[in-house]
């Protein structure tokens, strides 16, 4: 392991994407759900525009255009507008509820168990996701992911990257900068974190978008480690 | 199981006294201490000082004559003055923040790790401590308590009784106050979450305050559930 990584002892893990494959997770539970009621869309894309509300409901929340609300707020005002614009019109209130909680029933990738569960041992692993903490709870009792905390951007009352939520883990775990590192699949996320001090690790998912889409690596990324995946990040740590 | 129990999710627990047992861990750290830098006190005193100092300083923070301090800050004034009284001048200052830390080495009660395990399976499991985040982690991970979520009076800046720790927890668990019961030996902390609807479990340790010393149990204890132990809990909760 590298000598100036040795001064670390959390790991403070983003989670849709990095952890858990929210695409699959999310197009499964509609497809069905679509059996089940006998709808019928192209839920691929409905998974997609999904995820892609939640950057644009996250930015009105930073901006001040809407007060507070975590993401099962934000999620479901996208999914309202979703089945507005698919003209779904079948589902009752309970119907959409559960599946507005379809994000916390999320699948973890195939080595994020394993990988986690080896980390664990020489490290405090912690989530610092946007999700919020009954969702992140609920999916790691879901899962099985033995994070040792759940920190969430909801802490800060700021989305990722607002410094608040590094800093709000920072002083919630009583460790420096250099004492965490932040792993993710997203380049923005471990920039911001590393223009605060913190240590890096991205993890690579080339099928967070589907087999079509291409992730955001490039060839010179500028973190402390650059991961296949979470047991490679164990084996890298040393764990 | 009583009928009425049968709406709780998630158990939050009280762990100072409930989980732990703070006074044999503290005195057993301070006598090792005592060994190797050849200190003499009466240090089941000295630690129940400490413990003592805890609830006076607390007050001093809700009534806003000390601006928000966690358990680590307060144990740490308490324990400055202690060293004061007991005339103990021989400890660097990495000594005592070593020593302070004991609050984050605590052993747990015998039925602890196995009653939560159990528990686990069937509830979401989360402390509710005054002790705080970091503490809270470090503790878990070295008496391996298994908590799904670590939740702490540090999140509302807000210390037990006062109703905001409780109103925390059952936002950040997104659930309703009959779905939540806390768990704790003392009754104070009971009587708050009752009057706010939370259902609760009184968990007798008659060991917390040394053998010579009653705990608060009484005959009439106006709580869901009265248990021996968490093992005894999880029995009667059917976990």
């Amino acid at each position: 392991m590298n000598k100036e990584l040795s001064s670390v002892k959390a790991l403070t893990f983003d989670v849709f994407g990095t952890v858990v494959d929210w695409r699959s997770s999310v197009i499964k539970e509609l497809n069905e759900l679509a059996e089940v009621k006998g709808l019928s869309a192209d839920w691929d894309s409905f998974a997609d525009k999904w995820r892609g509300g939640y950057a644009p409901s996250m930015d009105k929340v930073r901006k001040g255009e809407l007060t507070w609300k975590n993401i099962d707020e934000l999620h479901r005002m996208v999914l309202d507008r979703l089945l507005d614009e698919f003209n779904i019109t079948e589902l009752s209130e309970q119907e959409k509820i559960h599946l507005n909680k379809a994000w916390h029933r999320l699948a973890p990738w195939p080595d994020s168990v394993k990988g986690l569960t080896k980390l664990k041992q020489k490290f405090t692993i912690a989530t610092l996701s946007n999700g919020n903490i009954s969702l992140l709870a609920n999916m790691a009792k879901h899962a099985g992911l033995p994070w040792d905390v759940i920190l969430s951007s909801e802490l800060a009352k700021h989305y990722k990257t607002d410094k608040e939520v590094y800093l709000t883990a920072l002083s919630l775990l009583d460790l420096e900068p250099g004492e965490v590192m932040m792993c993710a699949a997203h380049q923005d996320d471990l920039l911001a974190a590393t223009a605060l001090g913190l240590k890096t690790a991205y993890i690579s998912r080339p099928l967070e978008f589907g087999p079509d889409k291409q992730n955001d690596a490039t060839d010179d990324m500028p973190f402390n480690i650059i991961a296949n995946d979470i047991l490679d990040l164990a084996l890298q740590l040393g764990a």
